[in-house]
């Protein structure tokens, strides 16, 4: 009996295909990879994907798990391998509010997981773009960020325990609901972040939050990057640290944004180098209650420190939005750089971080080496400035692979230099494979070899991904 | 040459110590554990780590890493080892308060990390017990945690980066400043809590916080633990998740209290089953700014959230310190715990972790049990109840290894059926070895064999800890 046939006996044959056409499962979101898998399975539970794993483990077949494919580093390319997708592990448990914890299967939408918990008056923090398709197992083995990572943290930090099926079809229960437990060594944020190369994610519980009572959300515009740190630490100490985004867009930024963009507005009536939407939430009530007069506590106190800051010389101009529709228009303005920067080919897209107080060197020190390596490049780029991480794209003058690379070896050197990372947010997947080599520390390189041998001795899960060289 | 003169040339013949009294570094903590380790040796640098452990790794020396030597679960236990003090290696680097983060080497003490954050107008918040004399490394290498866990998180959560030396002298520079990295499988979680069994850490760039613009500490009377949960997620909300400590201490412990310790006084002046010490501090100026009559708004606020409690009978009483002196009796009372509980031979000392809503589930049934392996045992305990970690200690009728063994077994039982953790944050050490072969998930403790092997196949780092049957 074919592994086909013998994973089709433990799902059920409708629940393995075999292609040709594979749709989805066949390309990555952008549509720029394409690959074709040995066969898609779709198991219903963790006792099946432990069935599936045994076998390919036993037979030396490949794995590839997937979520809701929406990665960018091309973390699920499948070439020849099983595509194993968790779409039908979807459940999602009823929230625990006393303990402010909800578990779920790997195959959670994760737009799903945040109606669930606001049903309850809570919150589950993490929020992108991808957010109504990408899957908790997902963005949990890629360890996704966001724009509110600043207060809540990445999705590392919003998880207290998984489940995970290791290589050979092993059950590990880690599926702690606990805020300490130092029982051995930390298999769990090992297995996050690990890209389903140390095996597949199965279930997970949650954290979940206050929802805040009142939110604000502000343009303001500063002369420089060090006004606007400065603005931001400013602001945290106004209100509690509790500023959730601290987004940057340069003045090219909102340039392009006029221009490409039918109905787009400028944010001031001047122009300024830096233009940051701030968003601060309130999380206690006496922040939210509206006084006689209508007015809402938390935005008299933001204005009140936004004047203050204006009257330092720290900020040049501020608007706080009246309305929801006025914050949409604000956070679509931001909502559009993907689209902006990925209008325009030929480019090239980093995803780096930095140490919160480098992004200015960072970003004159990165148009000069980029200029150097290709003088007719423009640059176009917008910053998590609140946790360092800056999407940085240049249009190259032309469709070149060696100029790519040089362009690509020139952030790397300015991020190096800086003590940054190559890799923010978006993962390592097969794109960032030779940044890895690269760029990583040796030492930690030889170790995670070492511990991908020895969890995954055959090499089977989600080969060609993370690490350099596999 | 003997690998002593080989280490002896590394670091200089008065860094090493051959014995035979060893002093502090041949005996826990408590004094209740002893050992003779093969010498104790003080490198100056990282670089003097690296050749020390490329030395024994070479001869085959067992070596065990130690810090300010103040564990409790016989971490640092060396007979026969080279014992590798970090205590000369104890720079602290300027604050960058920019950005908010601290260079560190491992042997710095946690309380002068403290000062050097708050000289800055900054905080370190890892806040326990031992932190005058424990060391960051130390702190680090078992993650620990402490009082205010529920607000900033245990050590892990308080670091971006570590600087570690690998079992064969390697040396791994994964000092990130970064609030987004994910470049490779996340090595600092992995080395953080595994109690020096995968390398020494000798550096960390830590997290600073704002400082606390006010703090209020208040005693708090309810009739169930029911009522605390519901009254600290009330505290939350009213003062947007500002609540850093909740400790609770049951009747049983306050009486001990009062018997045992001189000058000291009831909480209340009737005697409540439950007794919160809970302290609040707000990051907001306006939080702390005194109004005309001398209010501290947060106090103000405070007082109006217990009234309300007070009035749907979630809480029976209430006092909020009006002085630094009264405060510091309430939090004398918590302190005291350790020798309350230590002070009558024969015990045994658990440190638990439930889940937030279970901690009254688990004491009823855990002293059922233990009365029925030992009726005449006497419990006594105190919580962090705001994280779920109980330390529960009981006397036992008689001084007997056998009992002892079924009181552990039963308190197991109870922690595993509420699935719970059977080591919050003391860390698994010499003691708790037992339990983990017993309560560890089986295939988590194969996933961290395999790894143990893969970065230390020689078995040469700490051995005896953590894992069973090292």
């Amino acid at each position: 009996m074919s592994i086909i046939d013998d994973i089709g006996t433990i799902v059920g044959a409708r629940y393995i295909e075999t292609g040709p056409d594979f749709g989805r499962f066949g390309r990555d979101w952008s549509g720029a990879l394409r690959w074709t898998p040995l066969a898609v399975v779709r198991p219903a539970s963790t006792g099946e994907v432990a069935a599936i794993l045994a076998a390919t483990y036993g037979a030396g077949v490949p794995v590839t798990p997937v979520g809701g494919n929406t990665g960018v580093s091309g973390g699920s390319l499948a070439e020849g391998a099983l595509m194993l997708s968790l779409d039908r592990m979807n459940r999602i448990d009823a929230v625990n509010a006393g303990a402010r914890t909800l578990r779920v299967e790997a195959g959670a939408i994760v737009a799903n997981i945040q109606t669930a918990a606001e049903d309850r008056g809570l919150i589950f923090p993490l929020t992108f773009g991808a957010q109504g398709s990408a899957q908790i197992g997902g963005a949990l083995s890629t360890n996704a960020g966001g724009a509110n990572v600043l207060r809540y943290g990445n999705a590392r930090a919003l998880c207290l325990g998984i489940e995970a099926v290791m290589p050979d079809g092993r059950v590990m229960d880690l599926m702690s609901e606990l805020h300490k437990d130092n029982s051995g060594y930390d298999l769990r944020d090992l297995i996050i972040g690990a890209e389903g190369t140390l095996g597949v994610i199965t279930g997970a519980v949650l954290r979940l939050f206050a929802q805040p009572r009142a939110i604000a959300t502000v343009m303001i515009a500063c002369h420089t990057l060090e006004n606007a740190l400065a603005t931001l630490n400013a602001l945290q100490a106004a209100t509690g640290n509790s500023v959730e985004a601290f987004e940057y867009m340069p003045d090219v930024f909102v340039a392009r944004h006029m221009a490409r963009m039918a109905g787009a507005r400028q944010p001031f009536d001047a122009t300024y180098p830096v233009n940051i939407l701030a968003q601060v939430s309130a999380l206690a009530e006496r922040d939210a209650a509206p006084d006689d007069a209508g007015r809402i506590p938390l935005h008299e106190h933001l204005a009140g420190a936004l004047a203050d800051l204006m009257g330092r010389g720290m900020i040049a101009d501020a608007v706080i939005a009246k309305s929801d529709a006025q914050a949409a228009a604000m956070w679509a303005r931001r909502d559009a750089a993907a689209e902006l920067a990925l209008c325009d080919p030929p480019f090239y897209s980093a995803d780096v971080a930095l140490p919160l107080d480098r992004v200015s060197e960072f970003l004159e020190t990165a148009h000069a080496r980029v200029a150097s390596v290709d003088p007719k490049a423009v640059p176009l780029w917008v910053a998590h400035l609140g946790d360092g991480n800056v999407h940085y794209t240049v249009r190259m003058s032309r469709d070149d692979r060696g100029l790519e690379t040089a362009i690509v070896e020139a952030i790397e050197d300015v991020v190096a230099h800086l003590r940054g990372s190559f890799s923010a947010e978006h993962g390592v997947g097969t794109f960032k494979r030779g940044s890895m080599a690269r760029r990583k520390d040796p030492v930690a390189l030889e170790v995670m070899a070492a511990i991908k041998g020895a969890i995954d001795p055959k090499g089977l899960m989600n080969p060609g991904k993370v690490l350099p060289g596999s």
